[in-house]
């Protein structure tokens, strides 16, 4: 959505958001969301600033106030520290930050609009097949680029493609809530394994002491995290050594109130906590590695496919749609067909 | 999952699932849910026979009963037609269908179970990076091929890749729930697009009515459902032309109570009058157009990315990711450096 008539030359767009410029910033990422060569060249430019961040996903299941939490851990962080810049990602369609809010959690947000050190984008409208995810880590990017030191990326939790960019954190947040039943269930489907901290908000409802214990029970029963590298086909080739069981974090449970502000302050240190195992285990560099063997793939899928569309004619491309709609072909052998 | 210590063949295993022999279908479901090549000649082999099935996508937030929808349908139909087998996919995590359920919805899908005329598969363990898509598509291929005349997939309504799975299906409805106030948010940023038929569940419930008329006034002010055609890029160069606003379907808002068997008849009445829609109106030509299109650009994407690390060497690969995550490269320089 560059609204001026002839749009900014990238270089000179990535210079000006660089500097601190807002709205510069705004467009950048516009242009950023939107792929192709264009953001390749922006993302290229702007990857010697990148790697600064702090880069926090906080996911759950809608009711759990995840929305709330990351509000309160960002005006928090602003508190304690002022000269941090804080960029918040939400990826939720129904996050408040995205526009899906009510009254209450608009009021919560308005706090954190109006300060000028914290800068908030919705991912809420991105399209599909693999780009939702591209772009929330490009946006990631260029936040990070622009001197932003503390990312929050909001996610619900119950997407592929949802956990797959929490996955792209650092540090992972899952969101619980007492009263929730099913959460746990959603938890234990897979969400558990990307924990890095669990966080029982809405502490001082009826159960909250149950959804302890059942998430110290699960993290118990946890199997080895090993599903990431089941994730990618890079890593099928190229898989990092796995770390011991008996040498990896285990994911602290903590309670929250985050309506009311409880909490936020140990949240803030297990995140601190987290970073710093991270950086002195091996763990961390295994993660680094296959961060980027995932960004590495989600890149050359999309440069593939981009690659041959500009060799084959929109004329083939059509006939090959138009045969398997008449199921004259399976889709299997367009494909062959399309491909040799 | 094939456990057999020497795994039949292809051609033997699609023979006995398409006769009717239900572990052979589980086995050929695994080893197309696995992909690969084996996959493909699978799904070559049973495409002729695919294209009968009515799929009807089911989506919804957690707490709006949509697995207990699903199940409601899936028992009414049988009862009605006992004839007709159904196919049950379970792709959400949290669905009862994937072992992700509290007690009364367990006893609740057990009778289902126990019908022979019914096969369920739940999808929650698969992989991500478009992976959980096309083995969707690629089990409902199956299910349809081995006579499954009727087959319902379950999806959360909340996630990107859940929303594209929703779409492959000719009819989709999208379940919600009274007094749960965001999820109509939810339909808001998304997934109203894609519904057919919107069924407002747990319709004992306080606040029904303006549950309903959220939706319709949702359905008056809603933009034309052309996003589906930003989605993938074939389409951005074969796209098919729209259909007039005026001539569309517009979505009826039904009320259930699916835990008594409420309403039920009513949701299966629309589906029928979709389908009948479809069969005779543009509109259907072109979403089979937009669902061929999309089937292949999953199927190009995952074998371009096959072919061309096929081509490249691991050696060649891991450098690669050593090298973005020691950041001595960006990612984009790297796959173009890749790619060259």
């Amino acid at each position: 959505m560059a609204n001026s008539k002839s749009p900014e030359a990238i270089p000179v767009l990535v210079d000006r958001a660089l500097q601190g410029d807002r709205r510069a910033l705004s467009r950048l990422i516009s242009r950023v969301e939107n792929g192709g060569t264009e953001a390749w060249s922006a993302l290229a430019l702007i990857y010697p600033r990148t790697g600064r961040a702090q880069i926090v996903g906080v996911t759950g299941a809608p009711g759990t106030g995840k929305s709330t939490l990351v509000s309160e851990i960002a005006k928090y962080a602003r508190r304690q520290h002022p000269e941090i810049a804080i960029g918040i990602v939400a990826v939720d369609p129904t996050s408040p930050f995205s526009g899906g809010a009510v009254l209450g959690d608009r009021i919560r947000m308005r706090d954190l609009a109006g300060d000028a050190g914290v800068f908030i984008r919705s991912m809420a409208t991105r399209g599909s097949l693999g780009g939702l995810a591209r772009a929330t880590t490009d946006v990631v990017k260029v936040l990070d680029a622009a001197g932003f030191q503390l990312i929050l990326i909001e996610t619900v939790g119950a997407g592929q493609s949802e956990i797959d960019i929490a996955r792209t954190a650092a540090t992972v947040i899952v969101v619980e809530a007492p009263g929730l039943g099913d959460e746990v269930q959603a938890i234990k489907a897979g969400i558990l394994e990307i924990a890095d901290i669990l966080v029982v908000n809405k502490a001082d409802r009826d159960g909250v002491q149950s959804t302890v214990n059942a998430l110290h029970t699960m993290l118990d029963l946890g199997k080895a995290p090993t599903s990431v590298l089941h994730h990618g086909r890079l890593l099928t080739i190229a898989a990092p050594p796995q770390v011991p069981a008996a040498e990896r974090w285990r994911p602290p449970i903590l309670k929250t109130i985050a309506a009311e502000g409880t909490g936020i302050a140990e949240v803030l240190d297990a995140v601190a906590q987290h970073r710093a195992y991270l950086s002195g285990h091996p763990e961390g560099q295994q993660r680094a590695r296959v961060r980027a063997a995932i960004e590495l793939e989600t890149i050359l899928r999309e440069a593939l496919l981009q690659q041959w569309l500009q060799r084959i004619g929109p004329v083939e491309l059509n006939r090959a749609i138009e045969q398997v709609t008449a199921r004259t072909i399976d889709p299997y052998s367009a494909a062959e067909q399309l491909l040799s």
